[in-house]
């Protein structure tokens, strides 16, 4: 609600945080360019762009090469050497942990295997520390950590942050970020969201959803996860499980699915549906067993083949289901879900075509997330840069001390 | 964007609007709740007040009945008996018409049973503007029309608020708005929209869901339709088709839809279903024979029972899907649905519980629409509205031209 006046505090706050979303988004830009977004008067945003500076969250400079002739104007860029977050990524077959700067630039990665079994928060939490304070190390004296975030691969409760379940992690109930905060002892907090939420916040944010206003972002990670963003905003739901259409039944009666149902999205399109289609449950599994197949397919396996058509016919009958009741502009295939609609495009589109409302579909596209892995792992950046990007000089202030 | 300085001007419209949404949705209300509500300071509210009354949209009088001691203070209220829209519901059983006072109240109402065939775009008009014709009688010499929607069984495309496609009413490319703002000749656009799209506006709004941020209602009328309300705003998709969810398929291979696939949601749950299940495919169809199977269940009739459990599966199911996927804090049934989910209650939550996550269902509330049969016209009203609550005075003065 606007207040009869927000303050001329209030004001310059909103515009210093728009302002470092914009270069930290859309990279280096000139004031001009500032000036024509931001519908704000030119000595406005050269005022806000010296407040920046001087905090050290934004520099200005004269361009790489401008491609025209006579003098190039300067352009605001960001500090990503001297402001960045620590983002984390726990996969069911992967631990992994970046340092990201502002403008969203990988500065710095680590990863490492996860053994497939119960949950051990103790060594999890241990190999992302190791991690991060391995990326610390050479760090810059001047830089500054201003937030901390983990992509998970389940259900995290909004009103806590903590992970209430990850099925296919054997996880529940687990305090991952307090953990994950006290052993860092940066004293920040590390805030955790689910890995497919993530993933759709950064394709929407530098990836293949740049533009959209509604999108269904799809990652396969054994499970499946779902981010849903609408209008613009990610959807939470009520209680901050929204998205979770891996459980989504889409075969009553078919395969059993960890969840204790059957016939969820999940358990007919994930990877172990996939391999006993292909007749390779013994051979391997996870990333490299799902490559396997699609290569085996394009030499012509017939196994593969039809179980990749089997695989892809419930994929596009769950995209379809989730454009009827959202009416996305795009659907995008991230994770393991990447490979898999890349080898069974035909069919899905097919099983769409005949499933979806033409109304609902007709102006539907379908990509992969142009992040690739790391789709997952830049949302965490996102979400670690939220504060910085609300309110720049209170948030690197706190940061810093 | 806040740019630098809304204007004066700008502040006092937003909070014009907002106070009178406030008297709109919630009644009757003292200054002082006002202040509070908006947290502005009683001189401005003072004036704001003014300003509303001047241009005739509240008024303020002493309360009905305080219940407190002492000398109770003024109340603000809508000028339900001045401020008016026209509000219209094209179902597939019957058109109907309401004139609805600012503050929601039904001023005057009409209703005609609609013959199931195909659809007769002049006919629907010429009814719909003979019911306006009529109401509009008997208004008083100051009274002003706001604004006029109608709620619309089918898909309705947002560029254009042409009906896109009505499956069960046989419609495809109607320009059910422009033809009906022709034939009432008031000076107005006549805005349409998807009639379970509404009946969840008005729900929200002033239903079983108020409060609630996070909503699905789902409309039963030979098809389902639905209406999504995320973070208490309309999910409109990309083009406005958000909320299709009778095509959701629940059973692969089930039931023939009349949109060509099988076993959507609208094909195992819809009328068609129950009448065939209970064997009473050559009797009353509609609410009428729905009604008759509820009855007959209640009092013992053993293929009524078997075809609400039938029913009543598929409907759990269906809901456990969007629970899944949107997490919601309510689902709300209304139109036939209400009934039969009034009718099979215990088999919805049965199989509800055994394939919505424990996470997405354990906050979860179901309900009826509280708005009972009137949801999708209080809906209308409420998108007729719209203009009025964002710029009051500037909206009122267009009308009164």
């Amino acid at each position: 609600m606007l207040r009869a006046g927000p303050s001329q505090e209030e004001i310059r706050r909103h515009n210093l945080g728009t302002l470092l979303r914009h270069v930290h988004l859309g990279g280096p830009m000139s004031r001009a360019e500032l000036t024509h977004l931001m519908g704000l008067n030119r000595s406005t945003i050269m005022a806000l762009t010296a407040d920046l500076t001087a905090a050290g969250l934004v520099r200005e400079e004269l361009p790489r090469d401008t491609g025209k002739a006579g003098r190039p104007s300067l352009v605001v860029l960001p500090e990503t050497h001297r402001v960045y977050v620590l983002a984390f990524d726990v996969g069911v077959d992967r631990l992994a942990a970046a340092r990201i700067g502002l403008g969203g630039v990988i500065l710095d990665r680590r990863e490492a295997e996860r053994r497939r079994g119960p949950f051990d928060l103790g060594q999890v939490v241990t190999t992302l520390a190791g991690f991060a304070r391995q990326m610390l190390r050479g760090v810059r004296a001047d830089a500054v950590c201003v937030g901390a975030a983990v992509a998970f691969c389940g259900a995290v409760r909004k009103s806590d942050g903590v992970v209430r379940i990850g099925p296919n992690v054997g996880a529940e109930e687990v305090p991952l970020g307090e953990e994950l905060s006290k052993r860092l002892s940066l004293g920040l907090p590390v805030v955790v969201g689910n890995d497919a939420n993530l993933g759709a916040l950064a394709e929407h944010a530098r990836g293949a959803g740049v533009g959209c206003r509604d999108l269904v972002y799809l990652h396969g990670d054994v499970g499946i996860g779902g981010g849903i963003v609408v209008n613009g905003q990610l959807l939470s739901g009520a209680d901050g499980y929204g998205g979770e259409v891996g459980h989504m039944v889409l075969n009553p009666g078919g395969r059993p699915c960890g969840c204790g149902s059957r016939g969820c999205f999940e358990a007919e399109v994930g990877e172990r549906a996939l391999l006993e289609y292909a007749g390779r449950q013994g051979g391997a599994a996870g990333r490299d067993g799902i490559r396997a197949i699609v290569t085996a397919a394009e030499l012509g396996d017939a196994a593969a083949k039809e179980a990749l058509r089997r695989v892809g016919h419930w994929l596009g009958l769950g995209v379809a289901n989730l454009v009827n009741v959202l009416n996305p502009e795009m659907v995008i295939f991230g994770g393991m879900l990447r490979d898999i609609y890349l080898g069974a495009a035909a069919q899905v589109r097919s099983t769409l075509n005949t499933t979806a409302l033409r109304a609902t579909r007709e102006g539907l596209r379908l990509r992969t997330a142009a992040l690739g892995d790391d789709a997952t792992l830049m949302g965490a950046a996102e979400l670690a840069f939220a504060d910085v990007l609300a309110d720049p000089l209170e948030a690197l202030s706190r940061a810093a001390m």
